[in-house]
């Protein structure tokens, strides 16, 4: 792969203290904003103002927008007013926002001091949206149409305004009450006479979201129907802004990560495993891990209560390990698989009866392999008695078919109730599942045994 | 959100035996692909040639792209000869590639004979890349513009080639010998003057992925560097495709699949969970199960060794489940944040000593926390001895430890040496560290207690 040309931290601070200014002028304007910001993650704090002013002028914005929230902060006090004035107007607008949404109270109040009204205003109508919501996502610099244009006079206005917009490659059509009644790619105003009026070639029947929409859902339908900008209207269906595809792409990366986190137990953050703190990442894991750890509780009870068949049959202890963590993998494989379809959209609520019954099926045909596998290697390398070999193997067969069904209803349940079902995944399944095969394997073997 | 009217396979379906084709046509064409392609699995097979039949000829090539792979074979087998070459001219070349990919042999070879001369030559060179690279994934089917050319001799080409191009709002500027010099925007069209040159207004560095670089690494330059398009070039540095944006989300939600079923022990499949079968679905979750069960032969061994023990202290039994949870789950915390950030490329080797060291520090702040918690719990709660509440304290300490030191480099071992550390999740870290706390935890309690 060939990055625009890439440097070390360590060299741009070399050349920073020789003062090669004009050369990293140059360096810069041939890389990435995003590369260069992790450059300035690497520098010494002091340096990070000075550094910043060497970047060339329309590069700034961008690579401010790139940078962490602490960098950010940084530079934000080291900004004459006017420096802070100048990001801000070159930023997108909801750049801005994310970034004000990060800051504390004092560095908001300043940065809201620099903008200029219009866009005070606007700033703060996008941070009243929920933080899940497609209104807190989308911005407000779109190019908007109207219906009795030509298509020449769409350029015009495209030329004209185009500069500022995030994308113009969409535009959204309005009527003089801004409600939206159209869409127009570039695409097709290129390939259209120039005398063509917006109305006639736009598309009428528009896929638009609404500002209080679930963010996760707008970016899913990115995924599904490969948009390049999404519209966003309010309740009365006017236009208020418009969702890009780069900010949907963020949005599935930040939801799988937080997918993947709450699947293994961990609170989620935003933050990367490299800027979390020692403190931080303990408190992400120490409520789960103390959670389950005295939820474990039951299974101690289980066992202290069958305390005398183990005193009889000590080896029936050696086989607890490998049941346990046997019907918990079963019900993670089940309850990672529904989570992931309910995430990807493939897997409805009205599909529970089908899905259970195929788990069931499923479960049954692992079960019964893995208990003949068992039976075998318990005979031939344990040297146990069969009685023992079937009492394992009887409770390997119904651990995993109730494993495989709590863990395709629990996240089920979890959904239709409101919660993540991403919770219902790994750990929470193997602390119900083994108490469930301890009871199960005491029970059988209390049955067959002469205990 | 408003998609664009749906309806229920039901309600097509009769429309279909009431022979209301042109009501179809007309639903069909405020549709979207995606959405009709969804209500096409739920159609009774023998009517899908029919009623594909009645769609829109601009849609059926999109629609046909967007179903799944036993509905194109079928239909397939129903099209004339005629009918499968009008929609293969439709569609994109990576989308025709991806079909062919998923078709028997004989599919495989009709769609070759109907496709024309230069097309099959086309899908024969995208099918000789390996499956995970960029060439893979891109089509051939972008604008390419010359250095020599002015902006207004550019549209003309854009509006000339542009109907069959996958996008046009990056244009690709190329030398005489098709090596990629340069890359230009429509928007920076737009902006210019009719008279510029390209060569003048053209970005020359440009960034560029080589035909067998793994697509997931570049999917995540999209995210990182928010592109609508990357060209691919071959060896010689010569233009041969480009990936867009859409295909480049497709990547990451599939690697993300395949992350997250890797974690839980899952063979990973393109398949979604509600199109497998519960043979296949056996199949994908099987081998790992057994491999896992077998692997706790070591804890069975280490329990069988200490059954002296065991047999004076059965006591120690009821808190072996709660020990192996709370470290398996210490080592999934800590191998699925490491895994994480491994894919999205926050995490490099050379981090390695780093993340032990936090590793370390996070173990020990939450070894000590749940030691102290248990203590208490166990003196209180299940009022043991303080030597016992003692033993299971210290083990839950070192277990953690060894938890999350495991946990953590084991991904990072996995991908050194070139698999997907996806694999190093919890089902293998938790059969390992299981066996080191029964170790643990059989030690402190021989040194401690009178055995």
């Amino acid at each position: 792969m060939e990055h625009k040309v890439n440097y070390a931290a360590e060299e741009i601070e070399q050349m920073l203290t020789a003062k090669r200014y004009r050369e990293l002028k140059s360096i810069f304007s041939s890389m990435e904003p995003a590369d260069i910001a992790q450059i300035f993650e690497d520098i010494p704090e002091e340096q990070l103002p000075l550094l910043y002013r060497i970047l060339p002028k329309d590069m700034a914005a961008e690579v401010f927008v790139e940078m962490d929230g602490d960098e950010q902060e940084l530079l934000i006090s080291a900004f004459s007013d006017r420096e802070l004035k100048e990001v801000l107007d070159e930023m997108y607008l909801d750049d801005a926002v994310d970034i004000i949404e990060e800051m504390p109270a004092s560095v908001v109040k300043r940065i809201l001091m620099q903008a200029d009204p219009e866009t005070r205003r606007q700033i703060n109508e996008i941070l009243k949206y929920p933080d899940d919501s497609a209104g807190s996502i989308m911005t407000i610099e779109y190019v908007s149409l109207k219906a009795d244009m030509t298509v020449e006079a769409a350029f015009t206005r495209i030329r004209r305004t185009g500069e500022d917009k995030e994308t113009i490659y969409t535009c959204y059509v309005t009527d003089k009450d801004r409600h939206l009644i159209g869409v127009v790619s570039v695409r097709t105003l290129l390939l259209a006479d120039p005398d063509d009026l917006i109305g006639s070639i736009m598309e009428k029947n528009v896929t638009y979201v609404t500002t209080l929409e679930d963010k996760e859902q707008v970016a899913q339908q990115f995924n599904r129907y490969d948009y390049l900008a999404l519209p966003v209207v309010d309740q009365e269906k006017r236009l208020v802004g418009i969702v890009t595809v780069d900010d949907a792409m963020d949005v599935l990366q930040e939801e799988n990560t937080e997918d993947i986190e709450m699947m293994a137990a961990i609170t989620p953050t935003d933050k990367p495993y490299m800027k979390t703190g020692i403190f931080e990442t303990w408190k992400k894991r120490i409520p789960w891990l103390l959670i389950l750890m005295i939820s474990a509780t039951f299974t101690g009870a289980i066992i202290t209560h069958y305390e005398d068949a183990l005193g009889t049959y000590v080896v029936l202890t050696a086989f607890i390990p490998m049941l346990m963590n046997t019907g918990g993998n079963a019900g993670s494989q089940s309850s990672v698989s529904i989570i992931r379809g309910m995430s990807l959209g493939e897997i409805e609520y009205s599909d529970t009866p089908k899905i259970i019954l195929k788990e069931i099926l499923v479960a049954l045909a692992c079960g019964l392999t893995l208990a003949a596998a068992n039976f075998v290697k318990m005979m031939l390398i344990d040297h146990v008695s069969s009685t023992i070999a079937f009492v394992v193997s009887a409770t390997l067969v119904v651990s995993v078919l109730a494993a495989k069904v709590i863990g395709c209803t629990l996240p089920i349940l979890a959904k239709r109730v409101g919660f993540d079902p991403a919770v219902m995944a790994s750990p929470f399944i193997t602390t119900i599942v083994d108490a469930i095969s301890l009871m199960v394997y005491f029970r059988i073997a209390t049955m067959v045994l002469p205990i």
